[in-house]
């Protein structure tokens, strides 16, 4: 992408309402605007971080053996009054009536919608397990909305559903979400620490929170210092296997990690005192069993071997898509701007042409450019006619993990600058071995 | 995916309360199911077949130039009430206040947020020509939502609105979105003519909308028969350039074709009468060039090279998603079902095992399975156990446009069937072989 054709509207001033860097951020840089209050527009730059996100939320639910599908945004509320949360959740459910005054509501999630898919399709044991996922916009009506799209009232949400026979298949549904969640935040450059949570409005018995540690993190938590120490990595993990994912839970939670909301001081204080930390985190997931809460009261049942009837075993697991993009930049940046994870980061590669206009120097761009993109590489080439320090600062602020300078001084000898965002080191090398370096960089991502 | 892994609610039963047959079959092949009047949920496979559309939609607007950005479903009224249009739209605006009482209405269309983002950053005209865009649910409260997602309540909607300095330009930006919806209808295996239109509550002057000729179609439509003989085909279109599309748009729209609301009799009457058609159509696409409708009220002006200030000439143009599937499955389908175009179709091949638990079937399957998947395409491998006949009827019914079946009289010759879905012809040949043909009626697509 040639800058000159793109929209990227990067503002001088920093904003004022902004109360945390994200937020900061993302405005200044052009990725959101704020349509009202907690709702946001996603412009051009913003949107492809978030289509990066989703992509890999995507590739990691399925590669986890669910099923994507999509459920809408508006909801009948008959549903609700089978389950009950129709009394139960307060004001930040949005309710509506339609033209012909039927009740209606923005679904803040949709336990009751997939239960209802369910069992008007499932009949046997046979068909379990089963995961159905989708990641739709969601609404809650937070009294007050802030922080940008961290905690917004129209968001962006994966919430994915399980149906089991048994608690012990459930159980396992559970830690296979786990630990794609896991391999999900790694890909974003994320550390995502579970920690046993407190179930809420949805209901439930097993839960885990995934938090992001940010000083600008809405929850104070307790945690063993170890427990950064884990990395999930590219284990292969047979998602089948019940023993591989149990094992892998049990390693990421057997070390203290609680929130505020159930924290307990007695048992934080048997973790040696030297390992004992008190912080604060972004909550960027959660994963819930919740038994048969659901399809008792509305009737998901199946047919079993023995020729019986059960009510199936549901849980549901959430990534807030839209929020990672606040915690992703919480925890990615610098006084200069972001510093985007190559995972996610919304140009591979930016193009800054010293002497925009010089023959030399513009053809030199242009073959950068058309090499990365037919290496399946998104470039983003600043070919405006701003001075060379305007153009580093708004690279260094939109915060591509690596940049390239053309020069006409470097091109006399056949080299270009290639830069890393995070650590600032630079190199001199051949256009052709900039790329080769930069693909390589991208290989399997 | 092995189809004992997927969930493909088929159904025996033809639903009753469904009148035209890409509703009957969307309900009969388990893509859709009715969440209350008007609003679907997407089952696994209808969401497979919204995201190969919506793909080739956002390649075909990319490859234009356009840039996409993501606007959000809730919109405050107020600028709205800036527009004019909150006391111009009638009931079909769905309205609703929030927690604080505040009042919102879910987004039919996004003109005046787009204007508001337009005028909040853009101060020149060398920031223009400009062409954003998004794909994203909207919501009409139809009075009688009816034929499944053809005139559903919520639905998904390409728009995208243009930013021009002139008049002139902005006619070239209409003429380029002509183009680049001929290009996308053909790669979904449509033929969408473009007719005169009527503007209705947007407002414009110069407006085509896009039929796909169907016994079922809401429209009724006047057209020279020549029309049906044009083809885009894989024209190379500098998209930049004002000739070249303008010499599409002639090509296109120089013959009579209208629909109802514009059709004049006595025009229609200069078409000699062998080529004069009566017909039904969907509408499955619109253009509009309004001018100065939206950015004169809201102050959307952009500096001048002489240093004056003018108000942008606008137009938007749209993609009716979620309703192209239905209109597709009109336009390709027989008794037996569906028959998807290789371009939008869900999986790209089925693979039947006729004798599923036999040794050298079940790894003659195995082995086609993993050869598609590591070509990057998507097969379903029935790998039940129900008998031939049902797996045939099902393959049949969800139209996979290609078929390779797997017997054991053909392993003892080395070989497996590959049928067409669209003409029943069958050829033995192996499996490699198979493989590759398939890989090549794919490649590029």
């Amino acid at each position: 992408m040639r800058l000159s054709r793109y929209f990227l509207p990067v503002l001088k001033e920093t904003p004022a309402e902004a109360q945390i860097v994200s937020h900061r951020l993302m405005l200044r840089t052009g990725m959101i605007k704020q349509a009202s209050a907690g709702i946001y527009s996603w412009l051009p730059m913003g949107y492809k971080v978030l289509k990066r996100v989703e992509q890999i939320v995507h590739e990691e639910q399925q590669r986890a053996g669910h099923i994507p599908l999509l459920m809408p945004t508006l909801q009948s509320t008959e549903l609700w009054e089978e389950s009950g949360r129709i009394n139960a959740y307060g004001p930040e459910l949005l309710r509506l009536r339609d033209r012909h005054d039927r009740p209606m509501l923005y679904g803040p999630t949709n336990e009751e919608m997939i239960t209802d898919i369910f069992r008007s399709y499932v009949r046997s044991y046979k068909d379990l397990p089963l995961t159905l996922y989708h990641i739709q916009w969601k609404f809650r009506d937070e009294v007050r909305p802030r922080f940008g799209v961290m905690r917004g009232r129209e968001f962006l949400m994966k919430d994915g559903y399980t149906f089991d026979l048994t608690k012990e298949d459930a159980l396992h549904a559970y830690n296979r979400h786990l630990v794609s969640y896991l391999r999900s935040y790694e890909r974003m450059g994320l550390q995502a620490i579970p920690m046993r949570a407190d179930s809420g409005p949805i209901g439930g018995d097993d839960t885990h929170e995934f938090l992001v540690l940010a000083e600008t993190g809405e929850s104070e938590v307790f945690y063993d210092s170890e427990i950064t120490d884990l990395k999930f990595g590219d284990r292969d993990i047979d998602y089948d296997s019940h023993d591989q994912c149990r094992a892998v839970l049990e390693e990421f939670t057997s070390r203290y990690a609680r929130t505020d909301e159930t924290h307990d001081a007695a048992l934080f204080d048997e973790v040696p005192e030297h390992r004992r930390r008190v912080a604060r985190g972004i909550e960027v997931g959660q994963i819930f069993y919740f038994g048969t809460k659901y399809s008792e009261p509305m009737g998901a049942t199946v047919q079993t071997a023995d020729g019986g009837k059960v009510p199936v075993h549901m849980g549901s697991h959430g990534i807030g898509v839209s929020r990672l993009l606040g915690a992703i930049i919480e925890a990615n940046h610098d006084d200069k701007g972001i510093i985007w994870p190559e995972g996610v980061t919304p140009f591979h590669v930016g193009i800054v042409n010293l002497r925009q206009g010089d023959a030399d120097c513009d053809a030199a761009c242009d073959a950068l450019h058309d090499s990365f993109t037919a290496l399946g590489l998104d470039p983003l080439y600043d070919d405006t006619t701003e001075r060379a320090g305007a153009k580093f600062a708004t690279m260094d602020l939109i915060g591509l993990p690596w940049r390239i300078t053309v020069g006409p001084r470097g091109l006399k000898n056949g080299v270009v600058e290639l830069t890393s965002r995070r650590t600032g080191e630079s190199e001199e090398m051949p256009p052709e071995q900039a790329v080769a370096r930069i693909a390589e960089i991208y290989q399997g991502l």
